[in-house]
């Protein structure tokens, strides 16, 4: 069997040029990077924002499982298919970063014939947007330092500095140390922490902004310490706004790629799912929505955190209307929430399934409180077997939820037609009236009961004193109307991992909780959040090689 | 008087292919980041490859004084005065670093009317080579770590790792700093240091690799750390090699951009000048002696220091041949090194020119002892008097330099061509004879003193005990052979920055002696070197700014 990487380069690609004229883009319109990258140049925003928007679809998932589901994969098969029945598509996802790409997971692109490339670059250092936000996360902290070194007339208190430093790479050694030890010369010692680059708020700012106003003025928002009277120091009192802002000036233009049967796919953004939102660019999805009549997108984890942060923060944001939901889920992951292991998920078990589906069912009642028409598809294995499928099939119709097969990662869009019917034909008979599911003036307290209980189906939420105190001072701070963005476990609906399926009568603890100014939410803890991964006993680095032509073998 | 960035924004840039055309290079040899920068494809190279070589035309300085020699800029304002003379060249200079542009520095791509452009872009990101360093020289760290934390049996001694992380920024509170804090989970407790990333061995083997494969051999040669019984630990042996080499994949590749009118310039690479060996890539001057009849390229620092190490760390190593030295000095930087104060520098003084003229004195000679042909150029100032200019000619010609004044600062190329036309001269009349200083076979301590005697005009050279055992271990490792990399300050021909023009009786003392085993060339230090530098009291990037259509303002 091939590996995605070998299936990836046979594609045949286009130059990008052609890809872009497909969507009506002339060459004026693009920066390229290569034959087959180019980034938006400005000039087509303004060409095409009086456009109607096409339909928005949002693909996301059961909660995720060590069996899999294969949600960026349905997401570029099901563009795949749209082009395969002749309509107007694009695919709109995030990029990956360096750092999973060389610890455990390998590449990011999709996979078998439901892929995006050249998946090398995407994988790499593609246009250097990541390697952007880096430099400008960083510049922000050394102008920190540098001010709190030069005689820190802005009263910082050291021992209340939030901004930290951030590196596109995992590497646990960073996530605490002490900085500015030696001379005098050497800076003030503190301690310090570096994150990986997709958790710095940069990322999330970039993905939200509008343009290059609205980035410039959520960039000066950021906080980057308290002083010593408690009140908040922003980027803007460094006056590191600018300087972050040219740094920033490439990497806010959505970049252009595409499928391994050349469908057009805007790549861009890719913030935390736990700590920041989740999703791709917002510039991204509205470029989308006026290039094509369909935009297929999707959002990180699972529904409870990928679609919640969707519909409530880039949504709200952005005033995007999703017009419809597709909710992947595998035989496998659903028999793993019914507590068949993972070694055993090959072999049939309807009781399995009918114990873990519940997963599937609170995703769909949680879809429909919003508003959203959902379709349901199994990524499709070779173990599962016909009563399974006609099992899940029928569950999901009960619930007034077209289904259809996945079959993408083998077939590549041949293989996700059924689905790309089924979406069009939901598209055309059910009318989207999405509404988030929290409104802005409720208290930050009554933001996260409200996501707690009806969509994770929490009994009861705590709060620890600490987060209390630090919700009573957000509040106080002005900032008490801004979107909460729920840092969860994704594995399951609950704050405990290890309750699969559909917990009830759990309790969702909140430990921390602060604020993201510039990107413009407040960002809610439960357990223990990791935001700088480490690499595994045998890192995927080890086996990943480039020969002397070029060609790069070892990325999954 | 329009500020650098002005010009640069004011100037009529071709589209890059049409740059490429002019050197008979197609459209699929390039590479295309946006509109006006781009790379050349490996299959350039072996179109190429056999052509016969042009001229190679090396421009390095007097010692750098607070007066400014301008070097950058007639380098690339003597390659704008060969197009303008109808001659085919190309300027081979070094990418900047953002460090610097952020700090006291902003940009660097020349001045006034000689300048590379686009300049924002050349000062920002460019097209990726220094992230792509960053990012190597960090996954190699984060790899070390992760083998020590996962059991290390390799048996790294964490007293003796010598491979520090870096970052492309001015950040002082990272020079000496404490990592693995916090739990078992976050690694072992041990120092660090950030370098920035121009200080990477990376960076000197990205400059000195001849292909991919002897980037690779060199990429592994690379000792990160002792183990427990003092013998190094490697990059091969852990692993690192391929992924360092993928990350590194389009970096190797030299970049094409254009002067102010249009002339090709190659910018690749841009190692230290002190602790690494200064000049921009091996491959970027190969591929430009193929393409031209005239290659302009540049060192780090003064003679002393570039050009030395220029012929004898880049010449050597590469099989390069240069044909001629152009010197340049101003006459304010002559009476500097001659004893005035920086505020009088305005007003004539012939008699501290001749003072300072010395140090102008010992550069030709030192040229000459290479055997390669020199020309002096000045670097004409508006305050500089007839008599002053008159002196300093008849002073190189009765020493066998050709002589012409330069304003390319004011005129670009037409200000250049006297210059040109010098230089011309000399390569027809004078054959270059060119060797290096001193033998591979020479002892590490010959070689050293070799440099210290016969290009400083040292009467001694003294080694402290840590230098003379560290020379013991690294002979005894085999790495004797190797060329030596002198890092002194570079605005005296002493070790000691105050002593200007030509000291004499001098004693230089060599502190610290390591090697780069995968640059290939023995560090040897003499005072104190800064390999991460700080922002100073108002940065740079306090007045860095862009605007809703994308236009940087602030970058000097």
């Amino acid at each position: 069997m091939k590996t995605d990487i070998q299936i990836a380069q046979e594609a045949k690609m286009k130059h990008i040029k052609e890809v872009a004229e497909c969507l009506g883009i002339v060459e004026d319109d693009l920066e390229f990077y290569g034959k087959y990258k180019a980034k938006f140049a400005d000039s087509l925003w303004e060409k095409i924002e009086k456009r109607e928007n096409g339909k928005l679809i949002l693909v996301t998932a059961i909660n995720p499982t060590p069996a899999g589901e294969g949600k960026t994969t349905t997401t570029v098969g099901l563009g795949q298919a749209f082009g395969k029945l002749g309509k107007k598509s694009v695919i709109a996802l995030r990029e990956p970063s360096l750092g999973p790409c060389f610890g455990v997971k390998g590449g990011a692109a999709g996979g078998g014939y439901a892929q995006v490339v050249p998946m090398e670059d995407l994988n790499l250092h593609f246009t250097g947007d990541f390697h952007a936000i880096t430099s400008a996360n960083n510049l922000l902290a050394a102008l920190l330092d540098n001010h709190i070194q030069q005689g820190n007339f802005l009263n910082i208190d050291t021992r209340q500095i939030v901004w930290k430093r951030c590196l596109d790479m995992n590497d646990r050694v960073l996530r605490n140390i002490v900085v500015g030890l030696g001379k005098k010369t050497d800076g003030v010692v503190r301690e310090d922490h570096f994150i990986i680059t997709v958790a710095s708020e940069i990322m999330a700012i970039l993905c939200l902004a509008e343009n290059m106003q609205d980035l410039k003025e959520r960039l000066g928002r950021i906080i980057v310490a308290y002083d010593y009277e408690g009140m908040p120091v922003t980027a803007e009192q460094l006056n590191a706004v600018g300087s972050m802002a040219a740094l920033l000036k490439d990497a806010i233009r959505p970049n252009l790629i595409q499928t391994l049967d050349n469908t057009p796919a805007i790549v861009h953004g890719g913030p935390f799912a736990n700590i920041a939102h989740g999703c791709n660019s917002v510039r991204a999805t509205k470029t989308a929505l006026k290039l094509a009549d369909y935009t297929i997108t999707e959002a990180g984890f699972g529904a409870d955190l990928g679609a919640e942060k969707f519909f409530d923060i880039k949504c709200r944001m952005a005033g995007l209307k999703p017009d419809a939901v597709v909710l992947v889920a595998t035989v496998r992951a659903l028999k793993y929430n019914g507590g068949v292991l993972k070694a055993d998920l090959g072999e049939e078990n309807v009781m399995a399934l009918k114990k873990g589906i519940v997963n599937l069912e609170k995703h769909i009642e949680n879809v429909q409180k919003y508003g959203v028409p959902c379709v349901v598809t199994l990524n499709r294995f070779v173990t599962d077997s016909d009563a399974e499928l006609e099992f899940v099939k029928e569950f999901c119709e009960e619930r007034g939820c077209e289904f259809a097969l996945s079959e993408v990662w083998e077939k590549g869009g041949e293989g996700g037609i059924e689905l790309a019917q089924k979406v069009i034909a939901t598209l055309e008979s059910k009318e989207s009236c999405f509404q988030p599911i929290y409104e802005d003036q409720l208290s930050i307290k009554e933001k996260i009961e409200k996501i707690s209980k009806e969509i994770y189906g929490a009994k009861e939420v705590s709060f620890d004193t600490m987060a209390i105190q630090a919700i009573s001072k957000i509040e106080s701070l002005g900032f008490g109307n801004m979107p909460v963005c729920m840092a969860k476990n994704q594995y399951s609906l609950s704050d405990d991992p290890t309750l699969l399926g559909r917990p009830t009568d759990f309790t969702i603890h909140i430990r921390e909780v602060y604020v993201s100014a510039g990107a413009g939410f407040v960002v809610v803890i439960t357990g223990t959040i990791m935001t700088m991964p480490g690499l595994p006993k045998q890192p995927a680095a080890e086996r990943i090689d480039v020969n002397e032509e070029g060609v790069i073998t070892g990325l999954f």
